[in-house]
């Protein structure tokens, strides 16, 4: 069988690490799915709705390092397109493929449906635009090298991009790729001696040098240096919550996750008062600073971007992110530092009560996770309680705290397991937050995963009490049969449900879930308006500052 | 209390006749939802997510004439988007309120969460602009105005419009109207005597003139003065199955629902042989047309549109609906008309066999509707087969054929019956649609609603095997208990389940559900390549086209 353009495109996607496809069949892509599954290493994965679809590719990619998405044109991309802009917001490079209308009758505008009727077919390409780093829809005019170019840029800039592709032109023959995508780029020489001459000057006689890293330096790679640089120099560290896991949380030099002014005494020390503080792809934004209110000296500080390095007030542009890194570890050898002024310890938890608080469930989780775990938190009260986790070894947090979109976390799950298959994946998710995305725990059954999934119910949207409202009948939700839901969405459910009110049942169920290996959901019943720590610190911010 | 900007625009909001806000509660329109909480008129509907929020605005506004949607900014707006444009698409006015951050907070580009974090607040307002068609961010430079200029827009173009609402704005003093908001258009005398002399002249001595009316007359208040008009002039009349439910199809000149080359014989006679053919509101789309197969003289018709009138060749602008069909009527009574050729009848059905056929569900169905149900058919087999069907007096049908997003129908039932609770809502939609949006029949369980939900389980996307794939894969989806969906989604289910495998059980299960009025899901059990005859059709003037 000869190779078509949409042959090309699924080699390059295998090429880029993506192993499987998550999407909703349409009527335009329905050809191109035929090469899919005759494809020997790109699989399908069917989804129950887009915005799902979306997610999950985003929390593959996550996991992989890059996804890709299908959906059909116009009202599948669109349903799709606050997925992918969760995906721009938080730097995850997602291929957003769009199976269209033929061009021919597309340039005939042509009533179709899936459009306004209007003969408009750019509609949507204009408002992916908006979400999106590149894009292209594709015509007989180099198809592959248009894919070339998308793929290259969501690879580069971790960004995702949109591939609008008519049905006629994925049918076209093409050869397949003999060459692989090349996007490397190397630093530019003469910036980065400049950077290190700058850095050096700053670090100069330092004693207490500090690294923040944030969510930015996993994504560009920098993950494994930064965490042998805090092996092997006494520098206090600390996260945000976006880029927990990045380093070593149960090493005593890890100073806690740093939130501004609701971070624990000794993190804020570690970082606000270090005489030199390094800042590696930070974004501090207002729920992750508690309203900005980091105290951070801009003229002792050297951070590293993506796109480049700053030294005080000087900026230094084409320098990778990797390379900036190494200048600086190689910078520090060279200083005598000393260690941390104090070491950081997980807040004491008061004494057990009968009822279930959220200071007991994030305890509790803080024993139940192991070594090499896939956390994937919901924005809420679940993901400002994971905050307070001290991670274990090669634990990895996944949260989406700057989108913030909610119910994003489960189809993520799904996403996350297709990913790592051999990988324990947590999720922990509220219930107002379940209720967005919840069939998608049917793609999980239907292939065979064995997630943990935590519902807390604590009856609605608390993270929305902690803001305004709290007795307010809007941030009530539907009363759902939760540990009834497996049973309704398969018609052989190979799942174990559970439904906590008590500490000590929940420690009961953990230790039986950490026994087997099976798709368990555990209803966590919490009260209403109890919030983890950190949630309650930022929301007093959030109110002093006057943004709600 | 002193009334606000957000109050004045809930007063304007009762006045297009919206009661019930649809919604998702996110961080900024809390206050907002205050003010909603308060409102001795609008009541606040919380959805499960932003997509069936959209829907079942769109379903209420179908019911009632104008719908209302609330989201947050960023997230909630993105996550709706795609039913926006469905109302676009399909013209039905929703607005779409938006609370956004405060309007400080965005002129300093601060690094808010639902951003991108790149200061840019105008960005998703962009892409609101391809989907609406009006649109406004309020700042306290006359808001009230800004909330009348969009509303009234929505309102006489009938499509949804676009209100970002900044929390801060939301909150500002203002003075409830003392007017009413003046949205109402005369024709202009000229041209509207003109188009009557045009058509005079084109239908001077016809004898055989024929109506085909479509949604559009419907959605411009031109139902009533058409079904008049058909019931006192022997007109042949039919619609598209968008417009269906607008013409008495019990009427002995009904001449079924016309589908291009997929029509029955009887119809096309009827319509494309009449000596002058009128056209009220038609859109002739693809799927509708079997594939633009429509054969109409464009020199016999008279058409009449939203934005103008056509005789022939010739086009007259500013005349309202209304108004034009009025001239018709009135021309039309000078004549001396014959009755139609032949009369439609609906096809004879084969005898029945034990296993349930796609045409033993629609005749059962036949029997089943009353006068004065609202009948939702999702786009697939439901809304094919729903074609057929010839309504009741005081039937509604509620489809989505132009912009076709599956899953749509089931939030727009949750709509359609907060719009009219004392009408029985018959949703009919299959296995694969009602996956992406299932969730909302915990609203109605919720809300004590009472629909008779047919959920059409054929093991997955037939309608897209009709098209391509009929035993690929993608296709496939995952099985559900869809029987034990109800006790999963409420904690005290009113609900009464059936599983239907024969054609005597449906009749059996039909007539209980005629006997009572409780909420009602028949899961009916239907071959996976089965498919209703008109949709066999259309397939196959698709694939003659090469569509596809």
């Amino acid at each position: 069988m000869n190779s078509t353009v949409g042959d090309y495109l699924l080699a390059r996607l295998h090429e880029a690490g993506i192993d499987n496809l998550f999407g909703v069949p349409g009527d335009y892509n329905l050809q191109f799915l035929d090469s899919v599954l005759a494809h020997p290493s790109v699989a399908w994965v069917g989804c129950t709705n887009e915005l799902n679809a979306a997610y999950a590719a985003d929390g593959y990619a996550r996991c992989r390092g890059a996804g890709a998405l299908l959906t059909t044109f116009g009202v599948g991309e669109l349903s799709a397109i606050n997925g992918t802009a969760g995906s721009f917001a938080e730097y995850v490079p997602v291929i957003h493929i769009v199976g269209a209308p033929p061009l021919q009758a597309q340039r005939e505008g042509q009533l179709l449906h899936h459009s306004f009727g209007d003969g408009d077919f750019q509609r949507f390409l204009r408002m992916q635009k908006e979400v999106t780093i590149d894009q292209a829809m594709l015509t007989a005019d180099q198809p592959c090298m248009e894919i070339d170019r998308v793929i290259i840029t969501a690879l580069r800039a971790r960004r995702p991009v949109c591939l609008v592709v008519p049905c006629d032109i994925a049918a076209l023959p093409a050869a397949l790729p003999d060459e692989p995508m090349n996007g490397h780029r190397d630093s530019c020489p003469r910036s980065l001696e400049a950077f290190r001459v700058a850095a050096s000057e700053l670090l100069r006689g330092a004693t207490r040098v500090a690294l923040l890293a944030d969510f930015l330096a996993g994504r560009f790679g920098a993950g494994d240096v930064l965490a042998r640089w805090v092996e092997e120099q006494p520098l206090a560290f600390s996260t945000l919550l976006m880029g927990k896991g990045i380093l070593p949380e149960q090493h005593p030099r890890f100073a806690g996750t740093y939130a501004g002014a609701a971070s624990d005494a000794v993190t804020r020390r570690a970082i606000e008062q270090a005489e030199v503080l390094i800042l590696a792809g930070t974004l501090f934004s207002d729920t992750l600073t508690a309203g900005f209110s980091q105290q951070i000296d801009r003229k002792r500080t050297i951070e590293i971007q993506p796109c480049s390095c700053r030294v005080g007030d000087e900026t230094f542009s084409g320098i990778t992110f990797v390379d900036a890194v190494t200048v600086l570890r190689q910078l520090t050898v060279r200083l005598t530092l000393s260690d941390p002024l104090d070491s950081y310890h997980q807040p004491d938890v008061v004494p057990d009560a009968c009822v279930l608080s959220q200071l007991q469930l994030w305890r509790a989780m803080q024993n139940f996770i192991r070594p090499g775990d896939i956390i994937l938190a919901d924005q809420g009260t679940a993901a400002f309680g994971a905050a307070s986790l001290r991670l274990p070894p090669g634990c990895r947090l996944l949260v989406q705290p700057l989108w913030g979109s909610i119910g994003y976390t489960l189809p993520a799950a799904f996403g996350a397991q297709t990913a790592l298959p051999h990988q324990r994946i947590i999720l922990l998710i509220g219930d107002g937050s379940a209720q967005l995305t919840i069939q998608e725990i049917s793609s999980m059954m239907r292939d065979g995963q064995r997630p943990v999934i935590f519902i807390l119910n604590n009856g609605g949207y608390t993270v929305e009490r902690a803001i305004h409202g709290p007795q307010q009948r809007y941030n009530d939700i539907a009363a759902w049969n939760w540990t009834g839901l497996p049973a309704a969405f398969s018609l052989s459910p190979m799942v174990q449900s559970w439904r906590v009110n008590e500490h000590a049942q929940l420690e009961e169920v953990m230790g039986l879930v950490n026994q087997q290996s099976q798709m368990t959901l555990v209803e966590v019943c919490l009260p209403q308006q109890d919030l983890p720590p950190l949630l309650q610190a930022v929301s007093a911010a959030l109110h002093r500052n006057a943004a709600f």
